[in-house]
């Protein structure tokens, strides 16, 4: 392991277990937060902890979350701890023993008190997030209203306390284990977009199915 | 709605936020449950939130996790509050107005204090795992050895306190704002596996790659 690499930037985002596959360097992070549009976001809710799936979007040094100003989950995680997990399983690992099976992976914690977004803020932000799914898209949508804008809320969390934890490649066992007669190697997993179903007026007019968010098509290992 | 609907078991388990989207019948939830591999796994550690991602699998009327014994998490979650959270991405929702776009999901949110599983029982529980994902390769491994045994440790939750979340189908939105001139519709996504890689001595033995694993395949939306 290089000496060069990137320190945990506190005790809390430091990994323990596996450190070999702890990365705190930003760029890591940001690719990994980028491949994804699911996380779960971790907090505590009458003295207990809770997870709730949410989609989330990077933007700069910070994560943002958007809900309804009626969602739980947003009232309860604003300006209190919170941690935010968005996990890519990019492949099951097959050893020649049970014991040495194992998963690729890229995962990043970012822990944070998500604060609100002022109001006159929160379309650019969401038009962030739209456009960096499908590019263009925004500009082609019916205009969002006020009434709308008023009924949304954001959050948003800075990228300070964060670790990424990947593991990638060929499996890794005793030698002695490799001749083994069964079948070892590794089961890539690929999340990628199905046929797009068009709604009746899309279909009907001949519209063309948005073929973009690359983004989330995760499917190279690192 | 059905009135025959099942309950929250618990005021903790019920769904405030889209209500209609909630369900409590176990046999949604265990659905939802096998349909998976991957779980964040929420916990307090030293008075704040940490969610941490690992491999998950069900039998009967609990969930089981495993982990080196030297795991911070499995540690830190034996015998308190966790919250274990599943969820499958079935698609972007997208719709003619910002407002209205949405994402087609299935979720499980189980809650529980884990309990360590007694050492002499460890090995037929991994062995459920590994058979789960892949039906007869147990018999073909390199046979489990009392030292990885006792550098593993499995835990269990009863799925007793735990509720579904599940939104599938078409956009919904207003009748006037259908007719907008941009497409809309559904993107479903879809988790598969890639072209296997098999380790040399695989490759050169030319042992059949294995194609189980079907239950992870989990394309098709509810």
């Amino acid at each position: 392991m290089s000496s060069s690499r990137r320190k945990a930037p506190s005790s809390r985002t430091e990994v323990r277990r596996a450190r070999e596959r702890a990365l705190y360097d930003r760029e890591v992070i940001n690719e990994i937060l980028d491949a994804g549009i699911l996380c779960h976001v971790g907090f505590v809710f009458d003295g207990r902890p809770v997870v709730i799936p949410t989609l989330y979007w990077r933007s700069g040094d910070r994560i943002f979350l958007h809900g309804s100003t009626a969602s739980r989950m947003m009232r309860a995680i604003e300006g209190t701890d919170a941690c935010i997990g968005v996990t890519h399983l990019d492949g099951l690992v097959l050893a020649h023993s049970a014991f040495h099976h194992s998963a690729n992976y890229r995962s990043v914690c970012v822990f944070g008190r998500p604060q609100p977004v002022p109001a006159n803020e929160q379309e650019s932000h969401l038009r962030d997030f739209m456009e960096g799914l499908f590019p263009g898209r925004w500009e082609t949508l019916r205009p969002v209203r006020a009434r709308e804008l008023n009924a949304t809320r954001l959050l948003t969390i800075p990228i300070d306390e964060a670790s990424a934890k990947v593991r990638h490649g060929p499996l890794d066992e005793p030698a002695k284990d490799t001749t083994w007669p069964t079948w070892a190697g590794v089961l890539p997993l690929v999340t990628s977009f199905g046929v797009p179903l068009p709604d009746e007026h899309s279909e009907r007019a001949g519209l063309s199915a948005i073929d973009g968010a690359a983004r989330i098509a995760r499917g190279a290992p690192r």
